[in-house]
Order: structure tokens, then C-alpha cells, then sequence
């Protein structure tokens, strides 16, 4: 029987553990980079027994008790391959399960209840639990899904930008203003795109946002698309007699009170964050329950 | 005075040379591998010494000789910072000159003449000329730009397969086809990404338009998009006036066919390729010309 449990919440700029005892409460916490699993595996693997590690420190544990406590992992991109025996075969956990980081968003989110939940960040994503069953939509990354996300709603911002500026589609002060912070010279914004990753991308979403609130028609167009791109997914996850939708991510306000009516009826606060999710799928995993959920 | 000029015409998939003499008869051509500028450098120098010196031994004159020969270039991607002087001086081309690969399309389409040449093939862009001036627009690559490209349409069905296999977007043949083509499993669309390029995504072009013709809905509305972005370009590109359009590339004639009459009316073959453009705008750079254009 383990005394502790290690949960992992790798996500695609950061990579958290938090360390529990048997009954589920966290004596340590640390963050560390970015654990995606379309990141090397070796990099990955670093990044979790760096945090791991810096949350065992934080509960006065040495590095070395890491070898008896087992780690529930959930990872961005896990559910693409096989790669998590590789990664799992360079940890030192007696132990480890995976599952992809919606599950433990869902978890943290709704604790035991049915519902959904959309991940609005960088990329984006839906889980529903309808009677105990999950099921997950979206989430294929940025370069042929993760429609509404900051990293897709910037590239279209930079691809509007292009379309202005070659008097394809008109001007607006946001693209005007876009173009000016790439020099003016379209050449540039292509030369950003060679090396650009999700997040660079992502880092012009504010921006849209914020032209929106002041009117700007090119905002407006592309949040009003990336609505539509949220109700349909939403219109497909939510289930007849759903009664709790939570948004997470950095975008959530923003689709939130942009929402038709019948999704907007369903918004909850989330119950807690996505680690706190793997806390409690990580006791239930390897710490045997005598009753309840969870409970000694 | 040279006696030769090389001609070369490198694009994303191949890079194309000619040999010419002074008047500018092709007396040697030759095809390697690709010369696009977002590529290293030393493998664009490798696939042009490769074409010019195959376009060589075709005339009959050795290696040796490219030391004596001014190159022309048209280059894809060549507007793009200034790698073209690190490309030139791993050359051995006594003289260089380097356009991208728009103009030297346009003056093989429309010789001398105004006119306007939308390239249609992995990527895409427009070149107008009007009095002489020339004005591009567009061709600013896969990730934010290439609007109605062969890559962009493939990477929007594979897009559309997901929210279709999703449940998000109905279902039709072609996206259950594309499916079925990925072993029916969503993450292996997701695991093609990780390494896919342009021509990857433009090889499933094809698919569209088959599906296209035969009324699915997916590749019709996929179809019906990319049709008004090549009209929202060419309203920008086409002139007053303007009564020469040519539409290259692999997907000019499924466009041609689905253009609006103002467009359509405009259509003519193109008189060469952009290799022979190449050659022409060859002579005219590096042979002094006595009288008239190219001519002696």
C-alpha cells in the first residue's frame, strides 16, 4: 500500500506536480516547464521529475522516495500514440497512469457530478461525463484543430493582417496596428511564422479581444467566427439534461459572456483546478478505498 | 559581354535551370530538387549547381564554364529577408540576379504585355502588370497566408474530417473517406501533422475536387470558400483595363472553370512557363540589347 500519490498536470507551457498522502491531501506543490508530449520525451521527462521532485522537497521528502510513489499523469497530446510507455520507462515511478489533461481538467472542474467543460487556452478542447462516461471532443492541436483557441485565433489575426495589407480584405485599425508591430513589412510576419510555436501565436489573441471591445470589425469578425466555432462544439458535447458547463482557460470570460442563451444558462464556476482533478484520479488509481469516493 | 546566361526557377517542390545564348535560344534544361529559400542554404546552393551544371553537360560545355555564366533567379520565398546574398556568394556565378518566382511566371505568361498571372498550385500568389509596374499580392506561405492553395485546401479537409469525425460538422463521403484513409483514427491525422509540409497537405487537393464533382457537400463548401478567395484577390490584383488574366499551377483549371464571368471573361493561356520567363528576363539583365526588347 503507498502512503503518497505524485499528480501531473502537463500542459503546453507548464508542467505541475503536486504531491498527496493517501487520503488526497497536498503536502507539496511545484512548477516546472512545459511537459506536451509532442515536446521530446527526454525534455519531458526532465520537466515532470523536475517538479516532481521540487514538490516532494516542499513536503520534506528526499528525491529518492520516488521510487515508491506512484504518479497519475495528465498530459497534453497523450491521447496521440504511444509515446507515454517511452516517457513512463524513463521515470522512476513504481507505478504510473495516464490520461490526457481533460480528464483531470473535468475532474478538478466538476468533482464526480456530469457535466461539461471547455478548455479555452492555447489550444482548446471539450469533455463531457454523462452518467459516469466521458467523452472527449476537439483538442487535435493547432495546426488542423483547436479552432477558437488564442493560438488559432492569432494566426488568423496574422493571415487577416496579410489580407489588409495586401488590400485583399479592408483595413481596420487592428490590422493597421498588427502590421506596425511587424515593422510595417509583411516579410516579417512570414519570417515569425518559420519558427513560431502555438503560444507565440496565442500571445495576439488579447489583442483581438481587445479591438473588439472598442468595435473594431476585423475583431469582431474573427471572435464572432470563433463563437460559431465554440457553439457548434459545445451544440455537439453537451448532452439532453446537462446541467453544468464550465470554461477554463485563459479565453474563458471572453466566449463566456459572448455565449447564445442555452449555453449561457449552464455556466458554472469550476470547483477546482485541473491538478487538484489529478489529485483526487491519483488516489482513486492506487490507493484502495474501502467506501465512498475516496474517503478513509 | 557573356556569351551564356543561366536561367533558374526555383520552386517549393523543384528547382528548374536553362542555358541560353545571347539571344536567348535554350541550348541546355535541367531539373533537380527543391530551391525554395525557406530551405538551407547550402542544400538551395547544392539543387541549383546540380540543375545548372546538368543544363551544362546538355549544351555540351563543362562545369567550369558556370564560373563565366550570370545566373537569373526566381526564386519562391526570395522576398523573404535577405538570404539572398548568402546564397549568392556559395555560388560560382560571376554575376546574380534574384526575383521571386512571381515575376519570372509572369513575364513566361504574358511575355511583354500587361496582364494579371494568379498562381495556383501548393501555394499561391498574384502578380499584376500595368504600364510596366508590377504589383504582387499574396504568397506569403502555408501557415498564414496561400489562400485557396493546393496545402491550404488540404489542411482545411483534414481540419474538417476532424470536426465531421467529431460530430461537431456533419458527416459526408469525403470526410469518412479521409477517415478511413487515417486507419479511422483521429490521432493519426494528428501524428501526420507533426512532420507534414505543404505538398503533404496539398497531395489531398485532388480529393476535394473529385468529391467535388460528384456534389459532396464537405468538398463543395471547402470548393465554394476557395473560389471567393480567388475572387476576393483578383477584385484586388485585376486592373481597370485589364484584359490578360492566367491562371497557373496545378489548380488553374478547376478554378478557371468556377470563376465569375468578370474574371472568367479575362482568361488567356499563358504564351511560356516561368522558366522561359526566367530566360528572357536573363537576356534583358546581363546581355546588353542594341535595340527593341531581347532582340539583336
Amino acid at each position: 500500500m503507498y502512503d503518497y500519490v505524485i499528480a501531473i498536470d502537463g500542459g503546453g507551457t507548464s508542467c505541475r506536480a503536486a504531491l498527496a498522502d493517501r487520503n488526497g491531501r497536498v503536502l507539496g506543490r511545484a512548477m516546472r516547464g512545459a511537459a506536451n508530449i509532442f515536446s521530446r520525451a527526454d525534455a519531458i521527462a526532465q520537466s515532470i521529475l523536475a517538479a516532481s521532485n521540487a514538490a516532494l522537497a516542499e513536503a520534506g521528502l528526499g528525491a529518492e522516495a520516488l521510487s515508491e510513489i506512484p504518479a497519475f499523469f495528465g498530459l497534453a497530446g497523450i491521447n496521440v500514440g504511444m509515446r507515454q510507455e517511452t516517457l513512463a520507462a524513463q521515470l522512476p515511478f513504481p507505478e504510473t497512469r495516464f490520461v490526457h489533461d481533460g480528464i483531470i481538467a473535468l475532474q478538478g472542474a466538476l468533482g464526480d457530478t456530469d457535466g461539461v467543460i471547455a478548455i479555452l487556452g492555447t489550444g482548446s478542447a471539450y469533455v463531457a461525463r454523462e452518467k459516469a462516461k466521458l467523452r472527449s471532443i476537439g483538442g487535435w492541436g493547432f495546426m488542423i484543430g483547436d479552432q477558437a483557441s488564442g493560438a488559432v485565433l492569432g494566426r488568423t489575426l496574422l493571415a487577416e493582417t496579410l489580407l489588409a495589407n495586401d488590400g485583399i480584405h479592408p483595413q481596420t485599425e487592428l490590422s493597421r496596428t498588427v502590421m506596425e508591430r511587424f515593422g510595417g513589412n509583411p516579410e516579417n510576419t512570414v519570417e515569425f511564422t518559420v519558427t513560431a510555436k502555438p503560444a507565440d501565436y496565442g500571445a495576439y489573441a488579447p489583442m483581438i479581444l481587445e479591438f473588439a471591445e472598442r468595435g473594431d470589425p476585423l475583431a469582431g469578425k474573427i471572435l464572432d467566427a470563433a463563437v460559431r466555432d465554440v457553439t457548434d462544439a459545445l451544440d455537439a458535447v453537451v448532452f439532453p439534461g446537462c446541467t453544468k458547463l464550465c470554461l477554463l482557460g485563459g479565453l474563458a470570460p471572453h466566449y463566456g459572456k459572448r455565449l447564445l442563451p442555452r449555453h449561457r444558462s449552464l455556466l458554472h464556476e469550476a470547483e477546482g483546478d485541473a491538478l487538484a482533478g489529478a489529485v483526487q484520479l491519483a488516489v482513486r488509481a492506487f490507493i484502495p478505498q474501502t467506501h465512498g469516493a475516496g474517503q478513509e
